[in-house]
């Protein structure tokens, strides 16, 4: 550290949220020095009337590259992929995650969004997909594309997560694998599109109406049976995602989103909404997505996501520098609502401090959480915990293991816990 | 419209909120249809069991294509690219703009973000890149990437404007071109990233300070002189956008962030932050950036984006499809903070109603506003005026140009106006 000063041991005792170096925010920024790694600049390095000289980098010294109608990562940031995981033989059924721990802020890269698919992408040809609303309606109704878009529009902000996500915390070890590949069917993004309540009071729901059935443009066929109650709610069929037309990835041209719940519901390449009193059974619903309990039933249609949180900085892969002042920060997110708190703990859930929230927290969408941590260099458990509008929390891995039978991996939404280690190593452990 | 209903004249009566057939939004999504394009789906289109019937679209026949690493648009959307205006000779030298009219929502795509380059796109190797920080300081510093990722972080929306966007409309007749083209020098992102008066604070800097020159690592060394009390305030290191690392044709592997400010203040590849007690008179702030006077003065270092807004739905391209219901859409922003206001007009400016804002509306961000419209056929002009939280509003274009020397295009936030025809074609007037 050399010529940097440090925070001084008896002043920081003020300033101490919980135990094992959690520390207040605002005393961080006025008081602290982030200095691993900060060099002193040498006057020689720094000079005024250098930016042309010898000292100037090689990359100010040519023309740099020209314009382009459609920009891409650096070619530095190439490792920054999606983390893929597909079944033998079968190309496009499984799933890639978003790569969580190389990102930041809360929207998503439309590039780097999650995947699950079930058989592949369609090509869809957008001026020869329609939309069929039928079923338990007045009027049967077929939209083009075109004719979505003379319908208002909304805009929000919705994270999608596959009931999946997390799963491999059911594995009786703790998988030492990146925060990545443990949460990362996840994603966040900012989507446009038409209110279904608009397209379904247009058609003339049935009032004895109970489900939708929605029904994908893939070779699967995907399809689940939703609540009339969310479709007449939030529900929303999404054309723009991020600002441009939704990646083919996503459900290009069009996808049903959900918010809220389990990801598959939020029918990609969306294709018929089918008004019945019933939800149909769809292979989606009874093969997959239901959990099984201790007594051998599987309980069926628990579709919404819960309150759930995960550090992300640091996590599994990245290596502490030495002891000092870290940022320790992480994505909170619930279906229900607004993150209403998010609390971390340095010393394996004894005591907890409350971390700032990114503004805005909006409702179902991820929420960035911070706090600064002075790490002594001794062995250390990180821990977060989150908490939503709703009063829905995170309950311990062993609480939530204890609910389900052996195995059963939807749904996980229990206390992730990072171990550090004295050499700066970090491992997932089940603390 | 067949058989599908309209709104009924005399109950519309009640929800008019400005002439000619501006309309509240309420009641539109209570009663209203947007009807054109819509087919009543027939019984043989949609069965409740023809998902792998007869009838299924092709796409849904054969697997669809794999997983990706990271994703890019539907080839359907190939004609959505920034737009180039270049220098003759000189590749890097111009700028590409950001098509608005093909897009939504209020984040800019990252591959979409408007480009202003003075000598082309550096590639810079972030293991060697380094921000200096030097001039009036107690403690010169540098900071490679590394050392600056261990600072406590902050994300935020912001808008970036060049101060030569719309700059077309100080041309005597109005250019017959898109919205993107008029005024694509705008896009708006998710910033992460450390906030400077963090790093100034730890360089100890000197109380008689007054500027800092902001230097880029690019060919052309592009520098401003900023305020030392703007640099105090809000203005960050961005090093992330959207979630990813900042792309390269936005500063990779970090830029300046003067929210609000003019484009170019917003330095890209920042490689230096030089504190003095008068600004440098760069190359950038005395042959460019200036506003030209009736008198033959130059006012130098205006650096606050207006109030501005543009309605880029419907707008010039766009074909109206005959009389009916639609919704008219935009974007509004400012650099002194909130958008509060929007309105529109459908009659030249005569009558203004109030448009919906897409919340949440963040300060110095792209705010969407929307306001459903019954047009009746004839010929319309459409305008949109902003205002913000600090009273800031449009004047209009007559009013600004009367403020300046003939030609000059910098700062342009007049109120803009589109004319309907009666054969549907939309143009740029000023009305």
């Amino acid at each position: 550290m050399g010529n940097r000063k440090r925070i001084d041991d008896a002043k920081m005792s003020d300033e101490i949220v919980a135990e094992n170096g959690l520390i207040n925010r605002r005393t961080l920024l006025r008081n602290a020095l982030f200095t691993a790694g900060i060099a002193a600049a040498s006057g020689g390095v720094v000079r005024a009337d250098d930016s042309a000289g010898a000292n100037a980098p090689e990359w100010m010294k040519t023309p740099g590259r020209p314009f382009s109608g459609y920009g891409v990562p650096s070619k530095w940031q190439e490792k920054v992929q999606r983390i893929f995981t597909i079944a033998p033989g079968r190309a496009g059924t499984g799933v890639s995650r978003t790569p969580l721990h190389l990102l930041e802020g809360t929207i998503t890269p439309a590039g780097l969004h999650f995947e699950r698919h079930h058989n592949g992408v369609p090509d869809i040809d957008p001026a020869k997909h329609e939309l069929f609303i039928h079923g338990m309606v007045k009027q049967p109704l077929a939209f083009s594309l075109e004719a979505l878009m003379r319908y208002p529009m909304e805009t929000h902000v919705y994270f999608v997560e596959c009931a999946g996500n997390s799963g491999a915390f059911s594995s009786p070890q703790p998988p030492q694998v990146t925060s990545g590949e443990l949460n990362g069917l996840l994603s966040c993004s900012e989507w446009t599109g038409v209110r279904l309540s608009v397209l379904l009071a247009e058609a003339g729901i049935a009032k004895d109406a109970k489900w939708i059935i929605a029904e994908g443009a893939d070779a699967a066929a995907m399809s689940r049976s939703i609540p009339v109650e969310k479709c007449m709610d939030d529900a929303m069929i999404a054309m723009y995602q991020n600002g441009e037309a939704i990646r083919p990835e996503q459900g290009f041209p069009m996808r049903l989103l959900v918010p809220g719940f389990e990801g598959n519901m939020n029918v990609k390449w969306l294709r018929r909404l089918n008004v019945v009193d019933a939800p149909v059974d769809a292979r989606d619903e009874t093969s997959h997505y239901t959990e099984l309990m201790p007594s051998g039933k599987a309980r069926q249609f628990m579709f919404l996501q819960g309150a759930k949180s995960a550090i992300v900085k640091p996590s599994f892969g990245m290596t502490m520098k030495g002891p000092g002042l870290y940022e320790i920060s992480g994505l909170a997110w619930s279906g229900a609502g607004r993150i209403s708190k998010v609390e971390v703990s340095a010393d394996g859930g004894k005591s907890w401090a409350v971390a700032a929230l990114t503004e805005p927290v909006l409702p179902k969408a991820l929420t960035r959480f911070r706090m600064p941590w002075q790490w002594d260099g001794r062995p250390s458990t990180l821990m977060s915990r989150a908490t939503d509008e709703k009063g829905g929390t995170q309950p311990t891995r062993a609480a939530w293991i204890g609910e389900y039978a052996p195995g059963q991996g939807y749904h996980f939404n229990g206390v992730q816990s990072w171990s550090i280690e004295a050499d700066g190593a970090v491992k997932n452990v089940y603390a």
